[in-house]
């Protein structure tokens, strides 16, 4: 099955110990197929290597025999970036025991860690500094810091506070043929040349390794207001949005919109979540306000913004969560909605963003032309609408066949995806390109811009080495 | 002189008119000196395309001739970054004529400009749209968006709205071929490849040419509170910087160290400018809070803050701003350094970062080691501490013959530049690298970085034909 020569394993062994080097197939399987089961690929060695000199002696080895590399953090990637392709020729590089701090600055506000540092490890490590890292996401349990940089992780606090690569400083990594470029600056300002860290970021580990990274850290808020509004639509939620940045000086950490029918699914399938409000109302937003000022000037804030918002008929109900227990419940209901969808048959997920103003458009718009092509179809469009970002999942029609509807996939997708372009979106907002988006994205990108990113992936990875198939085909 | 073929300059006459084509030696002149006199070029023509058509026109028409290009916008820029080079055969392309707002989205919350819409502009449209573009420094009323993308521009908001780069969601821009990347999306999340935008910002012209930008915008504030704070030692004022930003809920939007003989340099030098206290004191801060909530809980906040940097013995003496004029006042003092410093004689300037908790110790070491060097050297350290950013300048010793003192400009910068390497800084925090430290920064960045950006240069300008001999050599 392994095109890659003996000597190359003997040679990583060499590099990485007895400990690094997994060839056994019960052990490696774990590294070979995305969580969810979409993807799975084959390798003839997942390599875990403990130290940058380790990975740099790896990669240099890997680039002398012409083998390519497949870099994985937590693999809980949701486009298939982090799983080798079928040919069994692609080596697996784990960055599982890279987990070391290496630095904590309390003074600066930043921390140093390695790539295989899960994100809850970096928020808990911050926290215990005195200091908040803000990066949340689903699966900050499992997902390291270093996936997060590759794909520039986004999740429920990039609002306020940016992406992954707006918290990030400084980053390690190793290059195509080896080479360790040592960018752990904890710097706020540095204009010498061109911004290699934020390439880095985002380009899914086919530029470089990232090895380790300078995480920048915030104060952290002294206060924090959580409440469950209902809305009228998608439209009402996008002014409310405007209204409470404004009332609240900017201070909405988290701004989730909440269809009925993910509700719907939460009660039904799920052992959590609770129906907000007596009645049901058509649409939700989860609102969370922060601040480092005292709890009762910002209760003051939430109550004025909102009543401001009943005033302007903006929001027909709103709860104000009294207690940590009742704002844990409301988030709950946001969090279950992935796993409620499981249980109502297929469905086709997609990660857009537009301008915040284009969000009720897009609803509209795509309900509207994926209700044409499948009659029946059940669309949750729910997500983080502050930053424009939609999950707009496609749940099948009730009772239909759950594979003739996945097979049109495409299908759908591509309808979707029409909409997102029509409305000057992204078909990825957050999860990245993957395997799962590489051929896609050329007709939603312009030619020049794929051209320069081949461009800039030839210069650095002359030999196509570094994630191959993924982000951009050369 | 010019070694440009007359059918080039044709050419050029023919794509963007009468006006656009300056060949007038005295119309040309303002475009060939850096503002201070430090950088002189000469050119054939001095080219003022219109749109973005125009530019990719020329861009072309050049690239065919085998004929560089140096852009330049406003023409403040500090490193000769702007400048063509001595020889005559560069064309200068001045983006002044392409003022046109194209786009104003209030309830995205964006701004789409062209590059040569001035930054006051820039600021003014958006506080018409009800927002505010937090961008601003000394040279607003002139600089153009367009150059402060091209060289990531600071300022004196970083600390809490981010450099130029955070500022902008996606730029348009012809490529050195004269292709048009067309990647003016308003989006916060977008993670479809590469991310070019930051590449092109930053990069000074050399990778390619902005041409219009969208603009990120913010709630304004609703309350403004400033502060003039005396502090025994740059220590104290870093403390001091974090009790506030903990204080204030992350508030802080401007910390500036200024130390009290520049305040005798305004003093004695300018018609503006007030001593801030009765006595003199060692060092001062000035502090602006800015929220969204009401000024009194702002005024309270700032209060509380002090009072306890009182108690902590961080600070000597404060005084709140009453008015406005106040304020201003306190702002004047900051603003008027720069002047100040010219009838001192001679004075070497440097723009350096290191992380906040090392700038007691840059200021220390550094003091120490042009002391050492140049006996009676008077070294003002000033800026943007909030961000480790410290324009660290060295007037002359008393009675010193200026020309003997500023031909020791290199030999006191290397020290300078020493000790911020020795503290993992950057010796151009926000001013970029341009012409004047284009081969400097060989000597403090790693072989892999400054390899991985020649490897990017050639990729995307093959035959280094847009802003040759900046940032980095090819």
């Amino acid at each position: 099955m392994s095109t890659i020569p003996a000597e190359l394993l003997q040679t990583l062994a060499g590099i990485v110990g007895e400990k690094g080097l997994v060839t056994d197939p019960d052990a490696m399987a774990p590294h070979l197929t995305e969580w969810r089961g979409r993807w799975t690929g084959r390798t003839p060695a997942v390599v875990k290597p403990a130290t940058t000199e380790e990975v740099s002696a790896v990669v240099a080895a890997c680039a002398a025999a012409r083998v390519a590399i497949v870099p994985q953090g937590g693999n809980t990637g949701l486009v298939g970036g982090q799983i080798p392709d079928a040919g069994g020729g692609q080596i697996v590089l784990s960055l599982a025991r890279m987990t070391r701090v290496r630095a904590a600055d309390a003074t600066n506000g930043t921390l140093t860690v390695e790539a295989g540092v899960t994100l809850l490890q970096c928020q808990e490590e911050a926290r215990r500094m005195g200091w908040l890292f803000p990066l949340s996401l689903a699966s900050e349990g499992s997902c390291t810091i270093g996936g997060n940089l590759a794909t520039n992780a986004g999740g429920t606090a990039v609002l306020k506070y940016g992406n992954a690569r707006a918290l990030c400083l400084g980053v390690e990594a190793v290059l195509a043929d080896g080479t360790v470029l040592p960018g752990l600056r904890a710097l706020l300002k540095d204009n010498t040349g061109y911004d290699l860290k934020d390439l880095l970021i985002g380009s899914e580990g086919t530029l470089g390794i990232i090895t380790a990274a300078v995480l920048r850290l915030f104060p952290l808020p002294s206060a924090t207001e959580t409440a469950m509004v209902a809305v009228e639509s998608p439209s009402d939620a996008v002014q409310l949005l405007q209204l409470m940045r404004a009332a609240s000086g900017d201070r909405v950490t988290t701004f989730e919109l909440i269809p009925r029918r993910a509700v719907d699914f939460v009660l039904d399938h799920t052992q959590g979540g609770a129906d907000p409000f007596e009645e049901a109302h058509p649409w939700y937003v989860l609102v969370e306000l922060s601040s480092g000022g005292k709890a009762e000037e910002l209760r003051t804030l939430m109550e004025d913004a909102l009543a401001e918002a009943f005033e302007k008929s903006l929001v027909t109900d709103a709860a104000l969560a009294q207690t940590g227990e009742q704002a844990r419940r409301f988030w709950e209901v946001r969090e279950l909605i992935s796993e409620a969808q499981k249980p109502e048959g297929g469905s086709i997920k997609h990660d857009i963003s537009v301008p915040v103003g284009s969000i009720p458009d897009f609803i509209a718009r795509a309900d509207a032309a994926v209700g044409a092509a499948c009659p029946g179809i059940r669309p949750l469009a729910f997500g983080h609408i502050g930053d424009g970002n939609v999950h707009y999942n496609l749940s099948q029609p009730i009772g239909a066949d759950t594979a003739a509807y996945l097979a049109r996939t495409d299908e759908l997708t591509a309808i979707v995806h029409g909409v997102t372009a029509e409305l000057s979106g992204s078909i990825s907002a957050e999860h990245g390109l993957g395997q799962m988006k590489v051929d896609e994205i050329a007709h939603y990108k312009s030619a020049a811009e794929l051209s320069a990113m081949r461009a800039i992936k030839r210069a650095l990875d002359p030999h196509n080495l570094l994630n191959p198939g993924k982000v951009v085909r050369v």
